[in-house]
């Protein structure tokens, strides 16, 4: 019989869907708030849940075996001070849909300049002013994962030229074109729109710098869904703010919640969301689980496992 | 040899592209400015131009076999008093992407909440509030010709379900289900979009009235990027108003420009823009006439022949 413990802000949806699953050889306790722990919960084997809550008890879950985290970043956990005697798995390969949303309703909103035209209509003014066109437009992807593949598939389908920067890989049947390496600059001397959605890591941690947002074309507009680390803040704020980039929208930043002090608040044609961009649907996320528990209870390896070392 | 006047705005960008073409036993002049037209241009037995400026010389234009106009809408040259012994040709089936990029960037602009998040960031202010999603949401399109089915296929990109309503038509791979005749109000009872696209005919004048906007649930958003004709303007206002739809984005108009004093202009959650969902890019629109020029040489029938009568 194996035990699990559901912890997560949306506990009583995430437990709901996994007695719906049935899964068998297992019983199972719930709770939100981390503070608020029965004993018996400290005796589970196996978390679903919030990688923040689970950060805050997993000291004291000496017999956990295995964690499921409810969402895609685990950076709570990756703690040296944390233990890591456990398989730590991620969601993944969910987000791409909801990432494309955010990316192309941003996108779009640029080309068809949704908010300029809300300004005007303030002053029942008919404003005649052609929108722009995805069509023909050049998106760079920073990392080409699962996310980036959904992306470059919705390019693909409003006619895009897609290139992608990765380390290595070069398996996208979307990207049209692949840099690596020192091609940074190259990569996106020559785009429209500029997407980072590569993971956490010591090799993406400020790849978006003072030099690359220099190689980046004056009419570019650079969005970020993905790790707030991959952009310096203070270098995107000066690009924007002398005009030396068209626009952004920001999903995740250097610190979160973003300080109201900070100045990209109110640059101009920049667009904060508060790391809202693909957040997790329980639908979506607990089928991973079942999945895995099934995997585990035939003694199969887990999917999605993260790499204490590598960070994702 | 035949003798083409062009007719347009944008003239300039028209004849280099049909320059380019090298169309053989063509000659052509062109203008801007259906005043300033040199005297010869009468003695033109081809047209290429924007249907307004060709109806205010069509009476003229004793000569004319045949009118390529650089719209889908031709209403201008449809008027009763104006001569009818030519062929009129219009522009169709480009506008589904540029279609598709409107009414997509107003759908997720209203999930995404962009314009509430816009205010919330004035006053530097984190919003945690979630994004809604277009996936599993229902579209419902009156009309599904060339710009339905490429809106259909945009909606089946983003996992939506989409209902069609046409006169008879079903042969469009992307949509889910049809209404046709009286099931209209039961084609909008349970959708979470409605996005018109039919044409401009007796037949779809008024046919988003009072009654159909009573079926539309409260949770609705209504798109109108097509013909101003099919909705009552003061029903719809009035819906909106009341908070008996969520919202609009509208394009097109009884009278445009819209006029001030509209109530549109302020009511909640109304997107108001100035006909320019689907506007007519000259490298979309020269290769409809280039074709049917040769098409003419060949003794073949013009495609995209309107009827004067039905009104397309």
């Amino acid at each position: 019989m194996h035990k699990l413990l559901i912890l997560s802000k949306r506990a009583d949806e995430y437990c709901g869907l996994v007695e719906a699953a049935r899964l068998p050889q297992l019983s199972m306790c719930a709770a939100t708030d981390p503070a608020a722990l029965a004993a018996e919960a400290f005796a589970s084997d196996l978390v679903f849940g919030d990688p923040s809550a689970v950060a805050r008890v997993l000291p004291r879950l000496d017999g956990v075996r295995w964690v499921q985290a409810t969402w895609a970043g685990v950076e709570p956990l990756l703690d040296p001070a944390l233990r890591r005697d456990y398989i730590l798995t991620n969601a993944r390969g969910v987000f791409g849909p909801l990432m494309s949303e955010y990316v192309f309703g941003y996108m779009l909103a640029h080309e068809r300049r949704i908010i300029e035209k809300y300004e005007t209509q303030k002053e029942r003014r008919w404003d005649p002013r052609h929108p722009g066109t995805l069509r023909g437009k050049r998106l760079g992807l920073i990392g080409v994962g699962t996310i980036g593949a959904a992306l470059a598939r919705t390019a693909k389908h409003f006619g895009m030229h897609v290139s992608g920067y990765t380390r290595a890989s070069e398996d996208c049947p979307d990207v049209d074109v692949y840099f690596h390496g020192d091609d940074l600059t190259t990569f996106v001397s020559s785009l429209d729109y500029l997407v980072a959605i590569a993971p956490n890591t010591l090799a993406t941690r400020g790849l978006v710098d003072a030099r690359v947002l220099s190689h980046l074309p004056s009419s570019a507009v650079f969005i970020n869904p993905g790790r707030g680390s991959i952009v310096d803040e203070s270098a995107l704020a000066e690009a924007l703010a002398n005009g030396r980039l068209a626009g952004a929208a920001l999903d995740v930043f250097q610190a979160e919640p973003l300080a109201p002090e900070s100045p990209l608040w109110t640059l101009p044609n920049v667009a904060i969301t508060s790391h809202t961009a693909a957040i997790s649907f329980p639908e979506d996320i607990t089928p991973l689980f079942v999945a895995n528990y099934r995997r585990l209870l035939a003694g199969e390896p887990l999917r999605y496992r993260v790499d204490f070392e590598q960070g994702y």
